[in-house]
């Protein structure tokens, strides 16, 4: 994925979130408008430092704008990152799944 | 709990450990140093940025040092706090139980 992250990942299903470092209710909003442009489901993904942002989101989600919105599953993972300078380091992830 | 935080709080069960600003490996043997101490199940808590630290030692201690500990459970929620000047700020805080 380019450095300029994007909110929603075209090329995936429409439903995933990908946390960057754009301000925090730059997601809510994106998970809010998927839910309202019909989706059931919505995934929410990050990596490393945004994981806490990730976490934000779920809740501001839940707790400001869509308290329908159920928390489906909560997971973690350990994902490998291959570094400019070629060595690998380890980066934890998450992957939060919201449902209506 | 005083701002030089403790990462096990004696006050409360001996299992929780709650994450702050301290490198991530001293999380991660204090949770190691639990279950080895004979607890079955030790909980990590975090707020805020902190999140992403909590889990950080959940990977580590799963993938590098306790493969046979499982993730019991993961917990999201929203806490206000009460900043220097009166006013109040919520913050997010997750739970992660792990079990032998």
């Amino acid at each position: 994925m380019p450095e300029e992250e994007q909110i929603v990942n075209k090329e995936e299903k429409e439903n995933v979130v990908y946390i960057g470092k754009k301000p925090t209710m730059n997601y809510v909003l994106a998970v809010v408008t998927q839910f309202n442009n019909g989706m059931n489901e919505v995934t929410i993904k990050a990596r490393g430092n945004a994981i806490s942002r990730a976490v934000d989101v779920k809740e501001i989600v839940q707790n400001k704008f869509m308290p329908n919105v159920k928390e489906r599953s909560i997971k973690t993972s350990s994902e490998e990152l291959t570094n400019e300078d070629g060595t690998k380091s380890k980066v934890s992830a998450i992957q939060i799944v919201l449902g209506k």
